[in-house]
């Protein structure tokens, strides 16, 4: 396999970007990521590419649940912030006021939507384990369009 | 949960639009995806969610193979002739010309982009599988914009 196509055509995959958070007890995580997609309608299933070695992947497997926000068009800042985790200050994440969700896992205000997630299936192989989760809850706050990847000068993929 | 927010909430995750092949022996088959995502950098790994009761996933299932196309930004057409499947006549399918790839799928000469996965994984839950695979082949052919879900007046998820 010609290593510079495989990455050329892998970074050819369109990605939104998001804000993921989970909760286990006092253990607060968040992450930034793009590898997200739905993967069943009926039940609502969304499958989520987590990187294995860092506390959002490690908060999500002690607690099993976990919230996916999307990120407008206009909330790049609110995207990067969460590039390197999160640290939790009363009822805000890194300057982020949120709310407790249904599953327990963080909800941030300031995201237009967002759904809440039990795993379900799990696959840990490679660099990131694939998180399989039933959508139990859901929000829209307002209207947004998402800011997607190729909007921003990130990549992540390849 | 508000089924109106669900389905809102999840329509707001970003998706390219995507031909996937694959061929168990004189079985070729085709269709049009959009839940796609890469799922690891090393070793390079993939996820899709593949309709339950499709024929594109019963020869991916038969076979461990299947190929991923990216769809240029101005080959709306060619994505949306895959949507009803595809039938194989001699070297093309549903009149695209295709060539053999290292799996044994179908290669699409029109697409600008592709890669060629071996199932490792696989996830049988509600409506669609989630098919792992590892891409073991991918190629180059031009320099192209990919066509999102959102530049057509499709939507599949929610």
């Amino acid at each position: 396999m010609d290593p510079n196509a495989k990455r050329k055509a892998l970074r050819l995959i369109t990605y939104g970007l998001y804000v993921a958070t989970s909760r286990d007890g006092d253990d607060f995580a968040a992450g930034t990521i793009n590898w997200v997609s739905q993967s069943s309608f009926a039940p609502p299933l969304v499958m989520a590419g987590i990187k294995a070695d860092s506390r959002l992947h490690d908060v999500i497997a002690a607690s099993h649940v976990f919230a996916i926000h999307i990120v407008g068009k206009d909330q790049k800042d609110f995207a990067t912030t969460f590039f390197k985790g999160a640290e939790r200050q009363g009822d805000k994440l890194t300057g982020y006021r949120f709310e407790e969700g249904s599953t327990g896992a963080p909800i941030l205000i300031d995201a237009p939507a967002w759904f809440e997630c039990r795993v379900v299936d799990r696959i840990a192989r490679g660099d990131h384990t694939i998180y399989g989760g039933e959508v139990v809850n859901a929000g829209m706050r307002r209207d947004a369009e998402p800011l997607t990847l190729r909007d921003t000068a990130f990549f992540y993929g390849g």
